[in-house]
């Protein structure tokens, strides 16, 4: 479980956890780096959808777009807002 | 750029390697391990949404769902078929 680690850190639990957080990664990799850059717009709709499951505030979620030769990724990291149970 | 090689594995690039390859995951940390389990559902909408923007072969898609404890991690692996472009 080592890519847990790396995607919520090394101490991923704590007493004063209780939110919830969800984490979207998108990694793209292409032969062409010129390709169309549809990340950002695929992005927005992709937390559109999240939406409709949990309950998100906008300013609770960061978003990070790292480019490096042929690989593109987005990743959008969302401490959820204190769902109903 | 090691959470990269983490998520396409260790040779990314080969001269065969001509097909756009596109990843996604959803990392779940929930205080409560009984809550709903919307992730399945939630990535059959996601699918939706990125093959709005390429073309994907239902056939290319491999989904991978991981549950440990507090965490769920669902991993989309699609190889996308040729652009255009």
């Amino acid at each position: 479980m080592s890519l847990l680690s790396m995607l919520f850190g090394s101490k991923p639990k704590t007493a004063s956890l209780a939110k919830e957080r969800l984490q979207l990664i998108i990694a793209r990799e292409h032969a062409d780096a010129a390709g169309p850059d549809y990340l950002p717009e695929l992005q927005k709709e992709l937390i559109q959808v999240i939406s409709k499951y949990v309950k998100v505030n906008p300013e609770d979620i960061k978003v990070q777009l790292e480019k490096q030769d042929n690989y593109e990724v987005l990743e959008v990291n969302i401490v959820l807002a204190d769902q109903d149970g």
